[in-house]
């Protein structure tokens, strides 16, 4: 099925299961993938394979190895960035469906657990074992900036480290987190007459405030937007002392937005 | 490339991009699907063709078509349901690379804005309009039990409402949502000795209480969890007067998880 990924390899016939992973990840089927496919994997969905996905992969490859075979489960991650992929590339586990739950705790680490029972597992980075990996550590603890790294390095060491820096642990999820909250009622908000959870308040949240942005008034579009103002290339003698319009990244348009930046793990 | 989906149909060849959509929806890159590939690419992605996701994929391209082409863009949706993963599928903003910003506003509405103007367009649901659909009605504002729902007439509804339900709007990002965020400096935590965000504080914020599990000091996993109990069979009548174990869902173990619950959207 096409899903943004018609290029990559074709996925293979589902593999058995078991702790052991021969290829680099495995999906929630049992199918398995190198690498290399897992590089593929992350750019088609992600955008380009970050590092941290790419190491994602793995860590929930060998989360999901842990669980017993047929469990429901449902996954946590510990941060925003990259991992929360690594789960919705490999399980039915997304946002969207709630069966993923994305916290902002500023660790590494995710977590499989049995949706009945909340018991399951936690696969996190070891740091102490890092410093055998010197552009892994680098990646992990933001000492060099992305100009400075060395990305062949890097997924180098992603895969020679592969599970010797990852760290597995039993968790037991704790019994709010297993409970499912219903919207509760429905109803037109008076300000926006938009459909709105009851819940929060007399009028939705947009409403009162909580706005992400302007919305116009002038009711429907009727042609497209403009597009942004087109950027005229100069040599870099003749835009010394000029403002710079854009950031120098490595975009293409319509394919990839920005070159690896900070907050990309 | 693989990607949980392997038993659809494959991708078609990019399509001229318009804002008239001859299929149901389209990817990114161009690529368009009817209705019923559209119902399989949400099964695949997010376990079952929840109706939200199937109308949220035609909100989706229906905001792209309103971008001029080539444009880089973001990604907000105004609820947590469903519609980011109508967001995921069809482009390259995911909750992982932070170019999809998911708000709990309690509306069923998506925008897609330029990231470097913060202009953009904003689809979202006139209930004014749903009169005419009284299952897509019944759907938005749960005036139904999902038992009472007629499945097939709410995604005949869908399908033929279409886009005279959807309206949209012009919108401008607030500044703020345009500007990227650092984490800052990563040092090991003293508590558990993981990296973590230093503006956290002196301590990660696992250590510091917010966690959602209990953690097994045990260290490493030595073999895979136990299953949950299995459940035995028995008649209804054999049945009456006793305890319930589990509720009576339509889950298939390892393939979906649970039947169309009142938060699916």
């Amino acid at each position: 099925m096409g899903k943004k990924n018609s290029n990559g390899p074709i996925k293979k016939a589902a593999a058995g299961r078991s702790s052991a992973l021969s290829d680099w990840c495995r999906d929630y089927k049992g199918a398995c993938y190198t690498f290399e496919e897992s590089m593929e994997m992350a750019r088609a969905f992600h955008g380009y394979p970050a590092p941290g996905l790419v190491l994602g992969v793995r860590m929930v490859s060998l989360a999901m190895a842990h669980l017993p075979e047929k469990t429901l489960f449902d996954a946590v991650t510990e941060t925003r960035s990259c991992l929360p992929d690594a789960v919705q590339i490999l399980t039915l586990c997304t946002v969207g469906n709630n069966w993923l739950k994305i916290m902002d705790l500023g660790r590494y680490a995710v977590a499989l657990y049995d949706k009945t029972t909340g018991n399951g597992v936690r696969v996190g980075i070891d740091s102490q074992k890092l410093e055998k990996w010197p552009e892994l550590y680098a990646w992990l603890f933001k000492t060099k900036t992305k100009h400075e790294q060395d990305s062949e390095a890097l997924y180098r060491d992603i895969q020679n480290a592969s599970e010797s820096i990852l760290n597995t642990k039993r968790i037991a999820i704790q019994p709010r987190h297993l409970l499912k909250v219903s919207q509760g009622a429905i109803d037109v908000c008076p300000g926006c007459g938009e459909a709105f959870p009851v819940a929060h308040g007399n009028i939705c949240r947009v409403c009162q405030g909580d706005t992400p942005y302007r919305i116009s008034d002038t009711a429907r579009m009727e042609k497209p937007l403009k597009s942004a103002p087109s950027v005229k290339r100069v040599s870099a003698e003749q835009a010394v002392g000029r403002g710079l319009l854009h950031d120098m990244t490595e975009i293409i348009p319509g394919e990839k937005k920005a070159r690896l930046s900070d907050t990309d793990r």
